[in-house]
Parts: structure tokens; sequence; C-alpha cells
């Protein structure tokens, strides 16, 4: 039995005796798991000691009207979920977004980060170092490149601390999401900054990065794609479809997102981004910890001119059309729903997630204005 | 086939049409999306526009020895995720955890919060409402436990900024994650208090709770369980499997987590809590949104008696055993795994997931120390 | 030479011989330093190796009209500065504060904290402690109170991260700011918690105090008095007064202190509550370094019915009326200037401060929605 | 009465007359507070209303060994104070470290900001704007250059929430602090910029400057002077003059700075350091309330082959030795005796103080770790 369990093939036949040394070992019913819609080899790069799937609930919102560089029409987005009156909810904002003439959305920013920290001598030695490193960019560029066919690395800044020698290292990385190709750049640089400077590595992420952690630094600064989206609602249609008035949704968002965010000393001030980041990142096979960065959105809504004008601001939207999890697919075919699939595609992702994001944070904050989160919850929810 | 797309309809056939109706609009081709393996009605509660399943590949750690009050013994713990790399290097953790004679884990904190905001006429009505709150404390306790079998209103604490109120609801919420619990009885609670006192309810969600957004308020006072785990890993066994030093792990978390996550002004101080919070969260059918708050854990590595202590707390892990995404088939089949399906198991589970973040942090410290982390990457992953 | 510089005495003479020294050693005239006004020996529990005194200058502003508990009537508020436009600026803030009915104030907590670190063996030990502790309060407490005739403990929270047992002791001071009293009888606590524990302190001060550093924890929940005040300033004061409307002010305030200061990841939110504290403080013998904690205000400003509403909430003003540098002979005068000094007066402080505060944060406000700041800065500033 | 107090002169008996209407009117007898050692006239650009000057105590540590490329060599630095054993505790460690050869210190930034905000239609607008700011750079420099004579704008970064626009101009200011001269140059430029994109200034701070507020920002970014120092303090060196050890030093600094300071979400992470600098900034003439941005410095203590090496990062030191408060006659005296009055000496103060910063946390650091912090405080303290 616990041969089974260090089984480390990858055919369905591995698969299914690891799953039922696990059933053996633990007493469980593995019926549903055991259920695994495409040959487990496929899975080979994303995943060890594979015993089936779990299935995650896949609906949809749209058609979403998203006007931008790339993403330049209506979408059908899916989202994976098993929160009950997320999607209704998100659907919602979606189809007073589109009645209004869609969302305006672009990126304006896009770098992946890794940032190594070594050891120095002291505070002289390190600012030597980081002189070098500034001195001879084009060597660590080279370094960086060498060991990747898509990656460029931009920029390397450099941060002390007594003897710790931080950089944050920023890369173009095309249409990968490209935390691993950072990571082996980063790895590739470090080491020849190692030989020529005299200082050590002691991580490859010293935290300045910043993965999978809520930090200041991202949310100023951003990591992966920057994305910013919009929309005017006349007030006409809010009232009609979403029961509230421009000021109250303004006045929603301003208590909640700008006052008490900054009282509970929030990274981002917003709804509920996560929500929608999670289930589009679940269902397109994007890394879904990375919601943690991409939850530290800005959400904002004025009175214009008598309409309610909203937007998001999303520092750390961190996908990709190619590798990790897209390659699995069912994630591919849910990127293909929106024409995301593959090369030249992550930044049409990117302004279609800024537009659903909206979209749920229009619809809570209409929610929440009129009164009713409890009264939803309670018939569809959990 | 826009009629497709607007079926609300929840039975397989429903479910089908609906994705015709995608597929005939997108132009895409859904057919492992199509692949449902339960009864598309039992996620009535989970999700809505259903169009299929992502079947998210779940993997397993373990046997992993735990030693907490309701979890004790040695457990599989189920991680679905598509980053490779990721399980492998966990369960090399928990191998050595459980070679060092298991992980001590604890819940220390055990509330989940919803904070409303009111608007008061000005500081002194605000006063006066919090004033009439603490005398009238069991009046709305009352209130708010009348919309709920299981849920405890044990604390109501008031922040006052200009004409905000603001109130942070704390519950005991059994073996719920309890979040929706606590949006209704708060709902409740905040009527009481606006008949009372006259102040107006803005919106039952202040963003004092702070559900799904990174908040220093989480981080200290906790949300949720807050968890403890730690380990000592006697050094011969660091250095036989780990291929690394105590002194060094030490530098390593040092650097990166404390110097790093502190200049990068980060929310907690960690390698990668969220990726193991992220993988059982999607197994158990735990919302993945709450990464977010789970992540901000603070991870510590110190050399004692000459071996490696390192520890793990994690103020915000919000989990239920009953419930939400818990009803499902094949995430009840991963609770069972670990034997923590159902009533009296939620803090069972939490103690669970301590070990397994525990797990996860040694052995991406280890291998960061060690220096390989771009190379397994590079072997294994995406 | 050196030997002057030596010279450890506290009389006039002493003060003179040591200044003589420095002036020979670094060539430097101290001609205006060498005023001291008062005995020396008066400053003795204020500062060492005194050579004189830096004269800052002393404005004041005001009549301020205060409705507070212990503050109530018109007050004239000295400011010691050195920044010219300040207190013209201040000044223009009270007196339309004062002609529009006064400032409400009031303060709604009132606590002094300390925060030892305990070195445990493990979190189980550290765990234990901490129940120890919540057992034996009123022994822990006996333990604090033996050292102080006013301090009294009133709360002691744990918090736990590996090894380190941090605890945040909570004292009400009296008139006395209370820093060095509560150190002192955390001490004494902290003794027998080793002693009766086992484990070790690391330091009195762990940082979960928090002195003298921003922080979340002191902004959430407060350090010394939680202060807050607010007034309603009628549109028609405000135009001819100000030469701006309460819509400019509410627009300028909100994309400054809540859009700016959350995207720039600020603690507080505030135009320049910062300077208003300096200023008071250094007039009245506070510690200066603690308007690093005031400084984390947050000011907010709505149109309400068409006026303006303007308030502050001031999480830890750290002052008081007797100890410290209030023994000193200028600064008792300045705090007799507002009937402040001596027993009894440490909360009418904090209200008066609180008025003043949001008399600064009026004008600045009013001077950026005016558009003018720049101006008023090159007519009468620096 | 109110006459005198309406008294807008800056002569000496205009002085005098206002403190006598004060004196009449609240009561107060002013006698110390009278005491002005210099022509009133010469604080006509520092004060208003001035009715007296508060004698702040002037203490001094030193001989400091300093070595850095503007200070080098051995300096007297003036500290005023009320806080006792403040000096009495740098002066120990100024001691020590020029014992142990001194401290090494650097400035490696040094860059004024002012962050003004502006309103756009919606995002698209924001964004056309910016991209029109980067694309006519060297224009709004020139407008921004026009109005100072020593200032030069370096860098203007974007910022867009919804139709908030930030920038944060980044100036060179020579030996001024700058605050005055940056906002007075943005005024400028933002005035040609509305012009040029239809954008409207709402306020020339839009709080991503970040002036006298806590900020991720500006402690990750810097404002003025970013400040490095450290020293290595020989173990024998530390045993007999600290009466601690390397590893008792270093535990405590991490425990405190590293672990507590996490804990209650602090900007920076150290003892005490915001008490060496309003010490120094009171007594050169430096505004006070800039110590808020000052005090989030990051501290470290490790044990280096046996020896105790310790540093500290300044992210923000906003000083100058020119203008503002520094033309004072006292405050003047107080920077020639470090000879750093004048043109060229900004960097020379800045070494100094990173210098005498470290001083204070290595004092303050070794006598908790020594366990007789309480016990210094009640022998010496308030």
């Amino acid at each position: 039995m616990t041969q089974g369990l260090k089984n480390r093939g990858r055919t369905r036949k591995d698969m299914d005796e690891r799953r039922q040394a696990v059933e053996e070992l633990t007493g469980a019913k593995l019926i549903i798991i055991a259920n695994c819609p495409f040959d487990p080899q496929l899975a080979e790069k994303n995943v060890e000691n594979m015993i089936g799937t779990i299935p995650v609930p896949l609906g949809f919102v749209g058609p979403l009207l998203v006007k931008g560089d790339d993403a330049d029409g209506e979408f059908i987005v899916p989202l994976a979920t098993t929160e009950g009156a997320l999607i209704a909810s998100v659907n919602r904002g979606s189809s007073v977004i589109t009645a209004a003439g869609g969302a305006t959305v672009m990126v304006v920013k896009d770098e992946m980060t890794r940032g190594p920290v070594f050891r120095a001598r002291d505070i002289r030695h390190a600012a030597e170092a980081a002189r070098w490193i500034e001195d001879n960019l084009d060597a660590v560029k080279a370094a960086a490149e060498a060991t990747t066919r898509r990656g460029r690395l931009v920029r390397a800044t450099p941060y002390i601390v007594g003897r710790s020698l931080f950089l944050r290292f920023a890369f173009s990385t095309g249409d990968a999401m490209g935390m691993n190709m950072a990571t082996i750049a980063s790895e590739a640089a470090a080491r020849l900054i190692e030989e020529s400077t005299g200082v050590t590595l002691v991580s490859v992420s010293g935290n300045m990065c910043v993965d999978k952690k809520p930090s200041a630094l991202n949310a100023i600064c951003g990591r992966g794609k920057t994305v910013l989206a919009d929309v005017t609602v006349p007030r006409a249609l809010l009232e009609e479809r979403m029961h509230t008035t421009p000021e109250a949704v303004a006045e929603t968002c301003y208590r909640k997102c700008s006052i008490g965010s900054a009282l509970s000393a929030s990274i981002g001030s917003n709804a509920h981004v996560a929500n929608m980041l999670a289930a589009v990142y679940i269902a397109t096979g994007q890394d879904p910890a990375q919601v943690v960065e991409g939850s530290m959105g800005t959400t904002t809504a004025e009175v214009v001119d008598g309409d309610l004008y909203m937007s998001v601001r999303l520092p750390s939207i961190e996908v990709g059309t190619v590798g990790g999890g897209t390659r699995l697919p069912a994630q591919a075919e849910a990127l293909s729903m929106m024409g995301c699939l593959g090369d030249g595609k992550a930044v049409k992702l990117a302004e279609i997630i800024g537009a659903v994001v909206l979209a749920g944070e229009l619809s809570t904050l209409c929610a929440q204005a009129a009164g009713h989160l409890g009264a939803a919850h309670g018939r569809l929810g959990r």
C-alpha cells in the first residue's frame, strides 16, 4: 500500500494505483475524484502524486462588452467557483456594463519580477556590488537572457539593508505569466553577480519579488500586468437594474473602500476583487495563489454629471496564455471561450479580467448600497 | 442561442444546453469542460450558469505526522494544483517533518467577523450609538442569533471616523466557515441598531471584516482560525534529506522573510504559504479567494541547540467542514481522506492545514538555502 | 578640554564649562545656545550633557472654540515651530472653526501600552505561558502596580510567533503620558511571568507597544488617547473666509487623503496632522518623537446639507500634563496658557489638541482646494 | 487685549505686546517664554504670532567617529531633548562605536518629492495626460525649474486611479531640505500640464509625496536622503562596555525589530530611531514633523565572526543646511558644532545623523538585551 503511495508514474494506471493506495490507507472512497476526463500524462508538468481531479463547477458571465486595445467586443467569461451567488452577481454587473456601452480597459505596465537577496560583508561591500551591477547591466542582462527564449531583463533595482543586498529584477516575459522563467534567469544573473562582486546568493527569492504575499511594493509598483478599467453607468440604467442611485453607490464605496479599508490597514481598497480573480484564475489555469497579489485593487465610485462613474486599478494581475496550467485541456478550452489561448493573448486576457472585476465590484457595491447583500446570499448562497 | 445563454435551469440538460449556446457564440469547443462527474443539481447552491467543470489535478502529500488536539496522527493531505513541483516540494517537507517526530499544531483563536458601516450625524451621534450597543449587547446578540442555528455573536467592537461608525462583529460559527451566516446575522443586528440609535446602515460590509483583502487588522487580530505550528528538525536529518544546514535555513528565513518582507512592506512574512492554502482550499471546497487573508502568515526558522526550529503563525485560516463547497461530492471525498468531513471537524482541518503549510515552508526555505529553487522548477515545473 | 566634555555636573557652572569645552573642540561659537533662562538643575531629569538651550520660536493660534467634556470654551493654543506659514494657516482654520460654533471633541480611549517579548521553548510552551497569564491576571496586575502610584494594568493581550511570546500590556496612567511608568511596571510583571512559567524575557519592549514607530496596530487599536474632533462649516462662511466651496474641499480630501494615502500605502490619511502635533508637543514638553504615532490620523471632509463637515480621528495622542518635559518652566507656562498644567488635565489637553489639529487640516485642505498652497509658502515660508 | 492678539508685527515690541495680551486673556504668567535671546525679526520667515521662545535643553554626544564621504572624523553631535536618559544612552553607544573604529555611513539616494493629484475625465484621459508628460518631460522640467535656482526636476512618475492622476515629482534640491522649493516648482509644472492636457489640478499635494505621514512608498523608494550606517563591535568591547553579548543583542533585535515590528504591522523595524532624529532635528532647525518619515528605519544586528555587526537603513532623512529653521541663530550654532552650516553640507549632516542614529540603536538594544531598560529610565528618567 505504501508502495502504491510511492508510485511516481504518470499514466492513468499509475494514477489509479496511487488513488487506491490512498483509499486503502485512509478508508475514504474517492469515486468522483477518480474521474479524469483527460490523459493524466498531460498534467505531468502540473502536478505530482496525481490521484484524480477535483471538478470545480464552471459557469460564465456575459456577454460583457469590453473596450480595450487587445480585447475589443463582447465576451463570455468563464468563472470556476463554489460560492453561490457570485456568478449571478457578476453577471448582473456585466449586463449593466454592457448596457452602459462597455468597460474601457487598459494595461499600463507589464513586468514580472524576481528579487534575490545576497549577503555582503557590510554596507560598503553591498554598495560596491550595487554599483557594479549598474555599471555592468548589459552583462547581467546577457547572463539572465541566455536562459530564456522569451524573457528580457528590463531593470535591476538594488536595496541595501545592512549586509543584505536585495535586487528587484523586472522582466518582460511575453505571453507567459513568467514566474518560472524569471526565477531561472535571476539565478543565472545572480551567479554572475556572485562571481564578479564577491557577494553570496542567499536566496533567489528575497521577498522583494513579491510572489504570493500581499505587499505595498507590488501594490504601488505593480507586478505582472497593471490593469485599469472604468465605466460610466447612466443614472436611469442604475436605478432600473440595480435599484439604487449613483449617490448611494458612491457613498458605499467611500465609507467601505476608502475609509474602512484605510482603518483596517488594508493594502488595496475594494469590495471583493479576489472573488472574480479566483474564479477566472481557476477556470483558465492561472496560479490561484497569485490571487493574493491580485486582490490589492483599488475601486472608486463617483457621481459625475448625475451618473455613476466606477473604476478599478489592479496593480498585480499575473496571468499568461501559454505555459503553466493553461496547457491543461479544460483550462485551454476556457481560454478559448475568450479567444485568449496561446501566443499574443496575455494582454487581451488581462483586459478582459479588468472588465469582469469591474463588473463584480459594480454589482456588489450596488447590492450593498441597496441593502440586500445578506438577502442575496440567503437565497442563492452557500 | 442567446436563449440558451439565459437558461437558468439546474439539470444536466440545462447545463448542456447552456454550454452548447456558449460554444456556438464563442466558437470554442468545450469537450473536457463538458464532463461533470456528478449531478449538476448538487451544485445548485454553489454556482450559477453552470456549463460543466474544470478538473483541477489532485495530488497528495503524506503521510504527514500531526500532533494537535483534534488532528493527532498521520494524514494524507489532498492538494489540487496546476503548479508543477509544488506537491513534490511539500511532500519532501512532510516526510522530513514526519521523520522529525511530527508537527505540533494548535488553534489559538476561532472567530468569524463581519464589519458593517453606518452613517451617523456626527462623531457625537456615532459615539452615542456605540455606547448604546455596548449597553444593549444582549439585545444585539439576540437579534443576530435569531437568524442562525450555529452562530453566536461574541463581540462587537466600534470604531468611529467622522460620520462613519464601523462595528467589527465577531462570531463563533461552529464547523461552517461562517461568512454567510455572519453576514445575515450582522444584517439583523444592524437593523436593530438603526432603529434604536438613528444611525443608518450604509453597508453590511464596511471593510473592517476584512474579507478577501489583505489587512493588518486580520493579520494582528485574526479572522477565522488562528493556527500555530512548529517542528524541530534534527541537524543530521536536515543535512541528509535537505542537503543544507540549520544555519543556512535560518539565514535564508531571516534575510528573506524578516528583512525582505519588511522592506517590501508586506503583511506577513513567509515563503509561499498561499501555495499550500490554495491547493488545500481548492481540493476541499473552501473559498479560494480567502487564500488572500490566509497568505498573511509568519514563518520563523531558528537554530536551537544545533537543530532547526521552524514555525508558522497563520492568523486567518477561514475553513469549514460543512456547507459551501464542502457539499460537492469530490470536495467531500477530499475532506474524507483526512477524516475531516462534517460536524466537529473544522478545528481538525485547520490543524492539518497548519502542518502542511509548515511542510511547504520548510521545503522551500531548504531549497532556497541549498540554492536549487530554479533547478527544481526547471526540471518539474511549468 | 576632553575633561570638560566629561563633566557630568548639573549646575549652570557645569553647563558653561561643558559648553566651553565643546566650543574649543569644535571651533563653534555657541552664543545664543548659551542662554538658559532657567536654572539648569531644573532639567536634570530631562537631559544629560547640557550645554544650553535651543530657543524654538513660540507663537499661538486662537481663540479657538472647543466643545469637549474637559475642554469647554475658547483657548489660546501655543505652537512652537520654525516652519513659516504654519501658524498663520492653523490660525485661519481656528478662526473659521470658532466662527462656525466650535469644534466638538472627545477622547474615546485612553491607554498606554508596553509590549515585552519573551522566548519560550516552542509554541506549546508559549501557549501555556499565555494561559498562565490569563489565569493569574490578578497576580500579574499586582506585580505591575506595585511599582507605580498612578498606573493600573488594564489588560494583557498575548501573541505567539514560534518561540516568541509577545504581550501587549495596556495601562491607565492618569495624567502622565506614562511610558516610563509602563516600562517599569511591565518589567516587574515580566519578572513574575518568567519565574512562574519558565519563559525568558528578551526585551521589555518587543515592538508590540509600539513606541515611536508607525504601526497599523496603534492606528487601529490606539495608544495613549484616541481623540475625535469634528466641525460643520457653513457654506457661506467657507466661501467668504477660505475662498473655496464644500465640494472642492471634499474632493481634495477624497483624492488626496483617501485615494492618495491608500495608493502610497500610508498608515493614516490626512493632510499634515504631524505639523500641529509637533508644534504643540514641543511647546508643552511632550515627547516630540511621539509625533510619529500621532501622525497616523484620519481626516474626512464631506458635503452635508450643502455645508462642509470635517473630522479627524487621532488614534495615538500620547500626552501628559505632569512629569517629563512638562516639568520645565517654559513648557509649564505653555500648558498654563490652556489651563492644562498638572493633575486632572491630560484629557483636556488631548481634546484641545484634537481641535487644533482639525483647524490645521481644515486650513490646509482649503488652501489646496483653492489652489494656493505654493503661493502661501512662497510669501510667508521658509 | 484682542487688539494685542491681532498685532501682526515682527519686532520685539510687537512680540511683547502680543504676549502680554495672551497673559491677560489666559491668566498665565509667561516669564520664561518671554526670553528671546535673538532679535525676533530674525524669525519672521519661521513663525507668526510670536510671543517668545520655548528653550529646549540642549546636550550633546561624542566625540563620535564617523567614516563617510563628506563626514570623516570625530564629531560632537547636538541633541535637544526633554527625555531624560536619552543623551546618556546615545552617548554610550557613540563611545562604543568610536572605540570600535567608527561608523561607516553613506547616502545612497537624494531626492525630494512632491506628488500633485489631478482630476481627469476618465482613465483614458488620465493615461493620455501621463503619456503627454512622458513625451514632454523637458518642457515640464523647464516649467518647474523656472521657479527655482537650486532645484532640478529629476523624474515624474504617474499613477492612475480612476479619474485621479497622481504624479510623483522627484527633485534634487541642493543643500536645502527642499520641500517648499519642490512645492512651488510642482505647482508651476502642474499648471503647464493642466493647460496642455486638460486635466485639472485638485491639489499640489496628493499624498504620493508623502510629507509627514508614514508610508510604505517612502520607506521603499526613499524621500530626502536615504542613509546607511554600520559598525562592527568586537565581542570583548561589547561585553566590557555594554555588559551583554553579540548573541543577546542579535536575538533582541531579531525578536523585537524583525518579528515584533512585523507582527504590529509597522513600517520600518527599529528600536527608537525617532528619538535621535527628533533631538537632532530640533537642535539644528530641521522640520520636527518630518521625524515621521525618518522614523521608518530598519535596524539589523547579526553575529559575524563572533562580533556584533549592526546597521541602520534610514530611507527618509529630510534635512538641509540652508533655509528653513537653519537660519535661526541657535540652530545655526548647533549646525556649526558639526561643521554643517551652509552650502555643501547637507550630505555631511545626513551622514552624521546616520551615525548618531546607529549609536542610539546600539545602546538601546544593548540595554534591552542586558535587561536594564526600566532601571535606566527609573534612575535618570522622566
